[in-house]
C-alpha cells in the first residue's frame, strides 16, 4: 500500500501545536518543506489559507494526493505511519492508549488552562480569541498552579511521563511548560523531578525552538 | 501476543464521554462488565478511586494486568484493538488521522463550548466544577451557536462527518449534540444536513442511551 506523501508542512513559530510537530520530526530526523503562517497578523483566519486547509488551524499538513491534515495529533499520528521508525506514539497496542492518555492529560490539565490564561488575559493575543473573557483568564491561574502539582506528582519515578521512554506525551508536556513564558510562570524550583525530566528531554539534541 | 483484557468499564449515566463509550462497544456488539460511578455526588473524587485509576476521570477502563485507561478516546482506541470488527477509528492511517482530526474538531468547536456553557452557567453542576465562572458560560453561548452552524456545513453532501462511514466522529458528535439538552438549546431546524444525519446515525439501532 502506498501512503499519500506529505508534500507541505503549514508552520508558525512560537505556538506550542506546531512545535510539538517540529519535534516530532527532529526526532524522527526528517525534514519537510514548510510554509510559515503568521498567526499574529490573523494569516490563518485568510480565505485563501481556510479555504485552502478547510480550518483556520496551524499546523496542517499537506499529502499529495491533495488531503490536508489539521489537529496536531492526528498530524503526528499520520507521520509516525510515514516514518515508522523511532517510535514516539506508542509500540503496540497498550503502549499507544498510555502515550494518548497521557498526552491528552496533559493537554488538559496543564496546556489549556496556560492557554485560557494567555490567550484571555494578555492584550497581545486577542488576535487569536476576538473576543477576550478576562475572568476566565483570572480563572485559570491557580489551575496553571495546579497543573504543575500534578505534573510534579505524576512523573512519580518515571523517567519520562508516560513510562520508561520518550513519548509525543514528553512532547506534549515541554512545549506545554515552555509556553509559560509568555504567562511569566516559572516552573516551580522545588518541582525537583520536573526539572530533572525537562534535562532528560534537552538533552536528547530534538528539541528544537 | 496476547493483549491485556477489559475487565471493568467504569462508567457514569447522563454525561457525553461516557455515553461516547457504550455506543463505540454496542456498534462492537459487545458488553463489559461495568460499574457506576455517581459524579454528581462526586464519587469520581473519592480518593477511593482516584487511588485506583489514577485519575479523577470517567469513563475508565480496567484490564487484567492492572492497568487503568482514562480517556475517552484512548479506551476506545484500546477497545478497538481488542474488537478489530466493525472498524470505528479509521481502516489505515490515512483514514485513521481524518477521523482523529474529525473527532479533535468537534470536540474544540462544540462539545468543549456546550461543556462550558453547562459547568459554569448551571448551579447544580457545580459539584463537576468546584469553583464556576459564570462569564465563561456566557461567553461560550455563542459560540455554541457557531459551532451548530459550523458543523451543518462540515457535513455539506457527505453521509457521515469523516466522510462516507459511521465512525467515532460520528459518536463524538451525536453525544455532543443530545448532550445540548442541559443547556436548553436544541439544533436549529433550518440545519437540514445535521438532522438528517441524526437520523441516519440513530438507524444504526446501536445509539444507546
Amino acid at each position: 500500500m502506498t501512503l499519500p506523501q506529505p508534500v507541505m508542512l503549514y508552520d508558525t513559530a512560537r505556538a506550542p501545536n506546531p512545535r510539538r510537530v517540529r519535534i516530532f520530526l527532529a526526532e524522527k530526523g526528517v525534514s519537510l518543506p514548510t510554509t510559515e503562517i503568521d498567526i499574529m497578523a490573523g494569516q490563518h483566519f485568510d480565505k485563501a489559507y481556510r479555504g485552502k486547509v478547510g480550518s483556520h488551524n496551524v499546523p496542517a499538513l499537506e499529502l499529495d494526493d491533495g488531503t490536508f491534515l489539521t489537529e496536531t495529533v492526528a498530524i503526528c499520528r499520520y507521520l509516525e505511519a510515514i516514518y515508522p521508525d523511532n517510535n514516539l506514539l506508542g509500540d503496540g497496542p497498550l503502549e499507544q492508549s498510555l502515550v494518548e492518555m497521557w498526552s491528552r492529560r496533559i493537554e488538559t490539565h496543564l496546556m489549556m488552562p496556560i492557554a485560557f490564561v494567555a490567550r484571555h488575559g494578555i492584550a497581545g493575543m486577542q488576535a487569536l480569541e476576538r473576543e477576550q473573557c478576562p475572568a476566565w483568564s483570572e480563572h485559570n491561574v491557580p489551575r496553571v498552579a495546579a497543573g504543575l502539582r500534578w505534573f510534579e506528582k505524576c512523573l512519580g519515578d518515571k523517567s519520562f511521563i508516560a513510562g520508561d521512554r520518550f513519548t509525543l506525551a514528553d512532547i506534549t508536556a515541554f512545549c506545554t511548560l515552555d509556553f509559560m513564558r509568555l504567562i511569566r510562570t516559572p516552573i516551580p524550583e522545588e518541582n525537583l523531578r520536573t526539572h530533572a525530566w525537562r534535562a532528560r528531554c534537552k538533552a536528547r539534541g530534538t528539541i528544537v525552538s
